[in-house]
């Protein structure tokens, strides 16, 4: 399998995470696809037309996106526990999750471009603080009871994310059990081997 | 359950869609919950701390968000069969289709909201403007062999929102074997159901 990857996407980071966890990652071949809001990558637009990252080329040409996709594909090829219950509220609680971390990282995906941007919008830039600060009082509120699994990496993936771009933001502050679940699974070979790096 | 609704979201409407395709519209209540770019909605947050809609509160009081995860479980309550496809290369098929069509309304969301600023980047502009030409082309390219299911009505909710929101782009010009399945499909008591207003 080839996946369209970069270091510092946290999308690809959640599926390369995954595909560790799962003892996959043998299975995948990376590629450096860097994609930017500004600049359409018309070679991977061949495979996703919306030009984003991961894409994920399977063995028989086909292609799947986006990254919920792919860890739920990589969840089917693997031995253990499903790491995405298959049914039940189990299912739905690790979905709602999901989305939470996922709708997280989105939201500081558009907050960092608006910062960037020349004249960044007042009230938009206060919008996105006050949703940063809710998400993660609800991060902080249920980290505890979150097992193992596409949630879990993912909410891991979200603290470094923060990290990497959001210094200022101190998250760590207000969050003292988010801040100790990411420490102990930072440690993780499945982290350790996916650090992002500004190369 | 209570979804948290508003006339003019597409996400909201594919989740009605979903919901009148599958005859649980009965079981939904709405209330109308008007969420913006700049403005989070304090008691929606309470919720969905990402202040998103749609967000579906349970007889239980679970919350569930985003719309896939909504249809996928109003998908669990249904008596026909299933509208994703449970598992092999169907599933991933319908889930890839889904993202294509789910990303293209988040790019048109994003395009919408940098054409209506006072300094539109043009970088950007273009940058969603080819995107935009590439994903119409992907869809031309399959969507006669999409079968009834989630990722089928998103594509239709695209193509009204694409008339409601980008009525200039005229999709329908290279986009003729589209526009005739939007064509029909909006016919459908589903989709009369859920018309957007300006209301």
């Amino acid at each position: 399998m080839l996946l369209h990857w970069s270091p510092r996407s946290p999308f690809v980071r959640k599926v390369m995470v995954f595909a560790h966890e799962t003892g996959l990652a043998e299975r995948i071949t990376t590629t450096r696809t860097p994609v930017a809001m500004l600049k359409p990558h018309l070679d991977l637009m061949a495979e996703n037309p919306l030009s984003k990252i991961p894409t994920l080329r399977l063995e028989d040409g086909s292609v799947l996106y986006d990254s919920y996709v792919i860890c739920e594909y990589l969840d089917t090829l693997q031995d253990g526990p499903r790491l995405i219950p298959a049914e039940g509220p189990a299912r739905f609680t690790e979905l709602r999750r999901h989305a939470l971390a996922t709708g997280f990282l989105d939201l500081l995906i558009l907050w960092r471009n608006e910062r960037d941007r020349a004249q960044p919008l007042p009230a938009l830039m206060d919008a996105f603080a006050v949703k940063t600060q809710a998400a993660l009082a609800a991060v902080e509120a249920e980290i505890d009871a979150v097992p193992r699994g596409l949630a879990q990496f993912t909410l891991a993936v979200l603290g470094s994310y923060l990290d990497f771009r959001f210094a200022d933001l101190d998250w760590r502050a207000g969050c003292p059990r988010f801040a100790a679940f990411h420490a102990e699974f930072e440690k993780r070979p499945s982290m350790q081997a996916t650090l992002v790096t500004e190369g």
